[in-house]
């Protein structure tokens, strides 16, 4: 942990920064390990100067301050005492003259009460921690890996749960029952859809219930000690038309495509512009008549989505030490959504598969 | 839900605003009744003009925007193509003059994409859709009660799950699995704390073992068709002594105290500040030789934490039609956390408990 702020003052210190003023939920935990502040209500946040680390949170949190961030010096921050008064005397206890804050994350209000006690010009947005976050150590790595073989093993099981009549909400209760039940979290609410209610990438599972001969879209992810999984896969479930197996191999072939180009790539050394990585996917699908994917593979740690960007207008370049999905699909509005996605890492320059479930063309007989 | 559109610009008429854009989730949700989007990502944004409705959202939501936003008119919005165009065109279309946004929940960096192409002077903080959620229709009100009914079946299921060895965590999951179980959701994480664990108000369970004789604390919620309730008991495993069955008295009477106070000064039709609420509770505590908790009541309704506000800073006033808690609690480092909470509405001057699990010290026998 320690590491990680060293690690920090040092860019810090390249980009001039006195200080940097942590809000988002995922940062703190990046520098803390500490996960269990809550979405609803904005509990902490962490000021890291050149020097010192402190923790702004509700005197509710004394106890956990005290164990899980015990080299932080706790300022209390309650709704009637807010911590613009505390910034402002570090500030000018420890002569800072410049901090970054995480525009991305903090709210316009929040901004706003902190500029009350302290000159607007001292603050820049930065996202300085993603520069850390973006490469990950071997134990990261290594957490992804944990997270995916689970999904991998979720997977397995959930398969063996098809049967007619089964809806889509009970499949999706099953994937996260089982998740649970084996001492994690889910990365994000599973989507299982059938048939035409793929064609929606983000479909909400609910009471459609599985008939013969149709496709069977699951898309789900893990999150274990704080690191997330993802991955889809489409089965069918009956007995294809040769049309619908070749649909399933023009996805299936799309995602090789994308992960030769990528892997020829880095043997030769060259550099990757990171939504070319999609663009080679989308154009294996056009060539084969279908309509390409208009949603975009994402980097994932300790979040779902985060760096490396994929998506069309990002300037990101692939590099050692990146986990990222890979994940084309291919839709027809109200007839199908074929998708299928895998984890990758960048590990020594070699391109590494961390998601391992089986993507021949499964069919689950009646 | 028109009819809610249509309050919001009455409101929106008496406040001189041409326009208002929604980007926080629970509002998309009380304004369309859809609750699909992603806390991950920002997914959606509405615009309410005098005339028109608009939805922004990126293309893999237009099937959705279809079927539960069919009377707004959609607007594509990507990553490269952001939606300040989009304001810009409306704006100058429409005449518009003054736009209300949500600075408490609009980050910084989209406070500054929406400026970059429309004048920051047309653009006021708003928490105006905050002024019709707080007064809560029948409806609404049912529907809270519907999730309270919920909460109280699942404190007798977990009640039957006590035994020797068995781990907070264990007891958690099968909260969250008997809300699940139900076609409900859990509306925050469940908190199940044994002895000194539940002496820090926000105990995430963990591995310890349940042994005889300490108290056990629950604190959980449902959510069912998108509202919330919440509750809290505190019971006992085993033989308590005199203190301990005193120590859960006095916070029960501590409730007491507060619902008396507030009964009293509803039936006299006399206006109540909302904080005075807890504090009536606080100051039977320390009356007692115990220590007042320094959390607080809260309202309900699309979050498990919105208006009315009973932190001790509000400026709120009690009023028919608010859905709140009422939860005193007395703690003390490394030795206990006793915590008892209702969710009460108040319906035509008269206060309604919604909660309804038994409250009388509960003692399990091994």
């Amino acid at each position: 942990m320690n590491s990680r702020i060293q690690q920090l003052r040092e860019l810090m210190d390249k980009e001039n920064l006195d200080a940097v003023l942590i809000s988002s939920l995922s940062n703190i935990t990046y520098l803390s390990s500490f996960s269990g502040f809550t979405t609803e209500d904005r509990d902490a946040y962490l000021f890291i100067t050149k020097k010192n680390q402190y923790i702004f949170t509700h005197p509710i949190y004394n106890e956990v301050a005290q164990k899980d961030f015990s080299d932080f010096t706790l300022v209390e921050y309650r709704r009637n005492n807010p911590f613009n008064q505390a910034v402002k005397g570090i500030i000018e206890k420890e002569k800072i003259t410049s901090v970054g804050f995480e525009a991305f994350d903090l709210t316009v209000n929040d901004y706003n009460v902190l500029t009350q006690k302290v000159n607007k010009k001292l603050f820049q947005p930065v996202n300085i921690i993603n520069k850390l976050r973006v490469i990950k150590s071997s134990e990261e790595i290594q957490k992804i890996k944990d997270a995916c073989k689970l999904g991998d093993k979720t997977f397995s099981y959930i398969l063996n749960k098809l049967r007619i009549n089964v809806t889509e909400k009970e499949l999706a209760t099953e994937i996260e029952f089982f998740i649970k039940r084996n001492n994690a979290d889910i990365s994000f609410e599973p989507v299982v859809a059938f048939g035409p209610n793929a064609s929606q990438p983000h479909h909400i599972p609910d009471e459609t219930k599985l008939k013969k001969n149709c496709f069977v879209l699951f898309d789900f992810g893990v999150k274990l000690n704080n690191y997330c999984s993802d991955m889809t896969r489409t089965i069918f479930f009956g007995k294809p038309t040769k049309e619908q197996e070749k649909l399933y191999y023009a996805v299936l072939n799309a995602q090789k495509a994308s992960v030769d180009y990528l892997k020829n790539k880095l043997s030769l050394k060259q550099s990757v512009h990171a939504p070319t990585i999609d663009q080679v996917g989308r154009n294996y699908l056009t060539a084969c008549g279908y309509s390409p994917f208009n949603h975009s593979s994402h980097g994932i740690g300790l979040n779902v989505h985060e760096s490396p960007h994929l998506y069309p207008s990002s300037t990101d370049y692939m590099k050692s030490g990146m986990v990222f999905s890979i994940e084309p699909g291919t839709y027809s509005a109200e007839e199908y959504g074929i998708r299928i996605e895998d984890i990758y890492a960048i590990e020594d320059s070699k391109l590494v598969q961390l998601t391992k479930a089986p993507k021949k063309f499964t069919e689950i007989s009646l």
